[in-house]
């Protein structure tokens, strides 16, 4: 193998992989990212065999030479020493050739790294995927989707199935459902492409959030092909393949309350950041609880004591207040990721009384749901 | 006490004190910042007892209000939380006001604080500088020092004087010298004021570290006064202290060679970067060692390798090699700080054989020296 190739599109391309290199593997050899050269370009692969990513770099983009190939071939490279020699060598081209056995010669400018590689044939095999099902989302509206879902995944391995989102494809709408089981995060979204049948599976949140770094905000289609036990997402010159979370989710439906007793509007900045006061005397351990309680005159109050350190309390004015009068603790650090998920300016509080969950939506956009189990301190 | 104040004012002082409070004290009171409020502003102190530092908010500064005194007296608040509090009030002013008891409230728009405040009279008091010998330095010198000298400090605490920068005042200069017993770092100064008498302090690295974050880089003159056992740092509305460490410091002077074998001159980027990829691949450890070997024409090479990993060698051409060929292996971290903290383009090392020290100044600076020892390799 040897290749003579444009620095800054490798440097791009082996920060892509990376992206799925973790140094705590027990197969030595996905420390490595795979390098093949064939004539259409060069390719790079890593791997920590739960996310697989691949980027591509074509030998030639918009009549630009991006790659000089001079002889096919394939070697893995330690993925910390190669991206820290590609990213500092001096010149503005690399050249890149396999000696005999696995020996790698790394030149730019009168810089030369000679790597011990290793064999190409050893690097796992990525899942085959069958195209028979893909549909497109335009990648912004991806990273949206993973933003105001993934946040809500559990951490905790007790229910494997709770750390990952829960992604529904019905006819002509994607549903993203993620929850710790004390908050749910959930969002819809149209596709464009009728898919025939339906579709339910759980991605790791960590998949997704790595996913997300890669993607940029741009309308570029993204495909995505589910299969059994494998996601693909395939954008221009990169192919993210992820495991699924095997089991069922939970339904998830009947957890959110069609009714309400009390009914509140407010500005989402100004709650939130009276939250985030409130909340700042309530730091000590997780529970960083603070109490909502409605005042007369659409004024709600939003305080926290903590007897050793002191305690707090702001009056905002709401839009409304409808329904009964409410007195309701919660973590303020549930609703706070809650109300940065949503974008709209006013939020609306939907409660069924102080022990029971909690919607908070969009005044003027009902595609996204979060859902909060209050506190109980009473 | 109570006074009324413009928020980013207080923000301000308060993040200057916090440099000085650790939460990791066995002083519990020194977990808060003590706030005293007299006719002329509202002073506050933060400390670990090692630094002190004092943030003094005049009432008025170019003829706009900054403070409104209602009541003198003072107070001890927890500074984390105080911290937090000021930061994320809501309006430009905070009304704080001490009730009976210690009880503290804090007030901004409609957010109010009820904050638990400890005695200030059971704060410890700052050290007692007598003013007799002072003299001034610009802040962005004195910051250049630090920077230039501080990271060749000792960070064992085996021999605890290392840990500091020793500090010299002969008649108009100032010598600031620090080593970790493998290299050493040397600056001087010249001083305005013509100071009585010779002083030899040594000053803890890290307050060094924090005094210099504090400092901007204006000509604004810093006072300086040295004690037996305490120096202080006088800027405009800040006092920072630190203690001196106690004992005597290595005579340094006779460490470093006269003459020389082997003197290259060669241009300071170029010759980090070359030793930074070179040492890319000689990083496991601690040791990561590289070889400088001087060629025919002018040229030295410079190399690493580590069989298990590979090898790399650049060759540079040098504006002049003189005297004897050398073959010298060094820590590449060493040559990289002191190339870093010399500010010259072009820079001159003299050798005195792979064995001994060696010395890296700028070419056309003598107030800088920085000395390194090899590493034995054959």
């Amino acid at each position: 193998m040897r290749f003579i190739i444009q620095r800054d599109r490798l440097v791009h391309s082996v920060q892509e992989v990376m992206k799925a290199v973790t140094s705590r593997t027990t197969i030595p050899i996905l420390t490595g990212i795979k390098i093949t050269a064939v004539e259409d370009g060069v390719t790079l692969t890593g791997s920590d065999s739960d996310i697989s990513i691949q980027s591509f770099i074509p030998i030639e983009e918009e009549e630009n030479e991006i790659v000089e190939i001079k002889q096919s071939g394939s070697i893995v490279l330690n993925a910390r020493f190669f991206g820290d020699i590609v990213r500092k060598l001096p010149m503005d081209t690399v050249d890149i050739e396999v000696l005999n056995g696995f020996q790698t010669i790394i030149r730019s400018g009168k810089a030369e790294f000679n790597l011990n590689g290793l064999d190409a044939e050893e690097y796992p095999h990525l899942p085959i995927i069958e195209e028979d099902q893909t549909f497109k989302l335009p990648a912004d509206l991806l990273k949206t989707l993973i933003r105001q879902t993934v946040f809500a995944v559990s951490t905790s391995e007790t229910r494997p199935i709770l750390t990952g989102v829960n992604l529904k494809v019905e006819d002509d709408e994607l549903i993203c459902i993620a929850t710790d089981s004390h908050r749910l995060a959930m969002r819809k979204a149209k596709i464009d492409n009728k898919v025939v049948g339906s579709y339910s599976v759980v991605i790791p949140g960590k998949s997704l959030n790595e996913l997300s770094k890669l993607l940029d905000d741009t309308n570029e289609l993204i495909e995505m092909v589910i299969t059994e036990n494998q996601v693909l997402f395939k954008a221009k010159n990169l192919l993210f393949f992820s495991r699924l979370l095997e089991g069922n989710y939970p339904d998830t439906s009947r957890l959110i309350p069609n009714e309400s007793k009390t009914s509140i509007t407010v500005h989402s900045k100004d709650f939130l950041q009276a939250i985030d006061r409130a909340s700042l005397l309530a730091k000590e351990g997780k529970n960083n609880v603070v109490k909502l309680t409605t005042l007369v005159g659409g004024v709600i109050e939003v305080s926290s004591n903590t007897p050793e350190i002191g305690k707090v309390s702001e009056e905002l004015q709401a839009e409304s207040i409808e329904g009964e009068e409410l007195k309701i603790s919660f973590s303020a650090k549930f609703v706070m990721d809650a109300l940065k998920a949503l974008e709209g300016t006013d939020i609306t509080i939907n409660f069924t009384g102080a022990m029971r969950p909690f919607i908070i939506r969009s005044l003027h956009d009902d595609t996204m749901l979060q859902l909060i189990l209050p506190v109980r301190t009473y």
